[in-house]
């Protein structure tokens, strides 16, 4: 088969950047929330990404390769699960830039998820890294939804964020102990 | 690039009668959710298929092509969201027989994530249809989870089902009245 100049192919983990940093805010949560479940503490989960299969073939009879798939823009948010008995969704974004959150990577469905949890009685919030700082916030949902709305410049800035998100303290286990901040918050 | 005799390309939603059968109640599932969000009586959404994927391709630069991905094993159950205030959990299931359903299709994982849910304050149950009667049926988890650890045959009869589960009525919107079950169940 020849490789087309223009068909690289690359390993997602290791070259795209954007990627590579979300995953290790997600990587945190993931350990943070496998660590969570192990005490009982609670149960919540990343949503799988959900992709588009087009073509799948079978090498043998148990097995499934698939050769053809896309990734579909996700409907809702990234994680969900039960804590306290009550139902909680968040979404979890880093950022490179030490002056801003943009809404751009939020799409408008997305705050219309976490508009609905709210509205059934859930608990809803967002998780924002800043990689520069290392610094981890938990920005409760109505606070984001109202921003998203109102501001022109659509983002929050780095200076507002600290004034109204709460930052999660981080340990070895778990990584983010954002439980805590969920304590404060909403129980 | 030559297609080997043992290297069938197909279109797994249309060849495959095991997962186009479970494909039926799932856009059952799906659609009743559809509605039941629509008039905001509740926000519940079946999780994206765990897929694992191993190479990308980029034919152009913003479009990302998967040729190399595998399905994965769920770790958690296919459905959850949030009813009344409360979160719910739940595993859809599809059989041809007309005489059992067997306990093959569960994995070990998905039988203790139920009991976590529970364990939790969450709402748990199943989902299983005879597609043979066209019958849908809503069966509270700890029942599930009580025939998994102590039947000896690894499955519950058509007519255990039928006295222990709850019958979905169906009908246009919904599509499956599920929720109706659950009220009288928990609520």
């Amino acid at each position: 088969m020849i490789n087309y100049p223009n068909k690289k192919k690359v390993n997602i983990s290791s070259t795209n950047s954007n990627i590579s940093r979300g995953m290790n805010l997600e990587k945190d949560l993931n350990d943070s929330n496998t660590f969570y479940k192990s005490i009982n503490r609670a149960l919540i989960y990343k949503k799988p990404t959900p992709i588009q299969v087009v073509k799948v073939d079978y090498p043998s009879r148990k097995h499934a390769k698939i050769s053809e798939a896309y990734y579909q823009i996700p409907s809702t948010t990234d994680y969900n699960g039960i804590y306290k008995g009550k139902y909680i969704d968040f979404e979890a974004k880093e950022t490179k830039s030490k002056t801003l959150f943009t809404f751009q990577n939020i799409h408008d469905h997305q705050i219309k998820h976490l508009l609905s949890v709210i509205e059934h009685g859930g608990i809803a919030f967002i998780i924002i890294r800043f990689s520069s700082f290392n610094e981890t916030y938990v920005l409760d949902a109505k606070q984001v939804i109202d921003a998203y709305y109102t501001s022109e410049k659509k983002s929050l800035s780095y200076k507002e964020i600290k004034s109204i998100a709460h930052l999660v303290t981080e340990g070895f286990t778990p990584r983010l102990k954002y439980l805590d901040i969920i304590d404060r918050l909403y129980f």
